[in-house]
């Protein structure tokens, strides 16, 4: 049975909730005391009080958008390695395109996983294991760290959504580039043709 | 002999000047008609007759900017497809890098080569052709189209960089992973391994 959250906890998540909605809404820059406890209907102090300020709120809401994200690339323990990174790697693209703005706090510049102090970098970095472990599961090429070959991988996957946002993408079927780019990064980082 | 430029066209090219130092000091947002005639010690009406407005003058900057990535990816004819690939490929790092308000204008959102009706587009066009050409070079996999696989160098160039601009890279050698990167992709468009 699910533990009951306590009435301070539910506060905290519905304040969660409005600083979402103005995120997703007018983006990081909107995200403000003053414009979540608007949207939340309560007193600038209620904010202050659970989340200190501003980089309060922002630290909050990207752990709770790597939280998502790592629930977009969990594929479970089925199929071969590449196969499952290549629908983790799906999953990656479905969670920037439906939540752009998330996105954009965790990975853009003035994300607070730049800091190496915060909370929100340990999670960063817990999520990006994951990927790390997929990619262990390939026959990665002599002398290939896992870790280097995990960036290589999220490079391709950051770089095609990040150019499909824009909307500067030279070809006409964003999906299609988007696993033609984790495709030829499988193979390339294989020590065999897969 | 170069051709003399006008005193009009010294003009323009002050002003553009001035644009570009407010691109580079304060970021795109910043770049008004007002900020840019104060920087140039201007009056506001001597833009906009130019420029026109805002979009005016950052369709002008990024067709600056599309001209030095052209000319930062140009490592001549020297050299086997792969080996120019790679030194192109560092080029545009070294290009974004140096100048990451004026790579955010042309590759971000809000970009004006997201408006397939500006010239901005076709010019950019023209630049992504340099890397289709220089990927027509390799062996590429049997069925996989040049404008695609010049995409996904692309995504890993773009993906790479901006993830090192952002300072959420988790590997510590930021060059030696856009070389893997890069090199990953190489071999993986190929059909057979270089």
């Amino acid at each position: 049975m699910p533990r009951h959250r306590t009435a301070s906890e539910q506060v905290s998540a519905a304040l969660l909730d409005a600083a979402e909605t103005v995120l997703d809404r007018d983006g990081v820059a909107a995200v403000t005391v003053r414009a979540v406890a608007r949207e939340a209907g309560v007193a600038p102090m209620g904010v202050y009080n659970r989340f200190s300020n501003k980089d309060g709120l922002l630290a909050a809401l990207a752990i709770r958008a790597f939280d998502e994200l790592a629930a977009a690339i969990d594929v479970g323990p089925d199929g071969g390695p590449a196969d499952r990174l290549r629908r983790a790697s799906r999953g990656y693209r479905r969670y920037a395109l439906s939540h752009p703005a998330r996105y954009t706090l965790i990975f853009d510049v003035g994300s607070p996983a730049a800091d190496p102090a915060s909370p929100v970098t340990t999670r960063g970095r817990e999520v990006f294991e994951t990927l790390v472990q997929m990619v262990r599961g390939l026959a990665l090429r002599r002398g290939l760290d896992p870790v280097h070959a995990a960036q290589a991988m999220w490079n391709g996957q950051h770089g095609a959504v990040t150019l499909e946002l824009a909307g500067v993408l030279q070809t006409p079927d964003a999906a299609a580039t988007f696993d033609q780019t984790i495709d030829a990064l499988i193979r390339g980082l294989q020590a065999t043709r897969s």
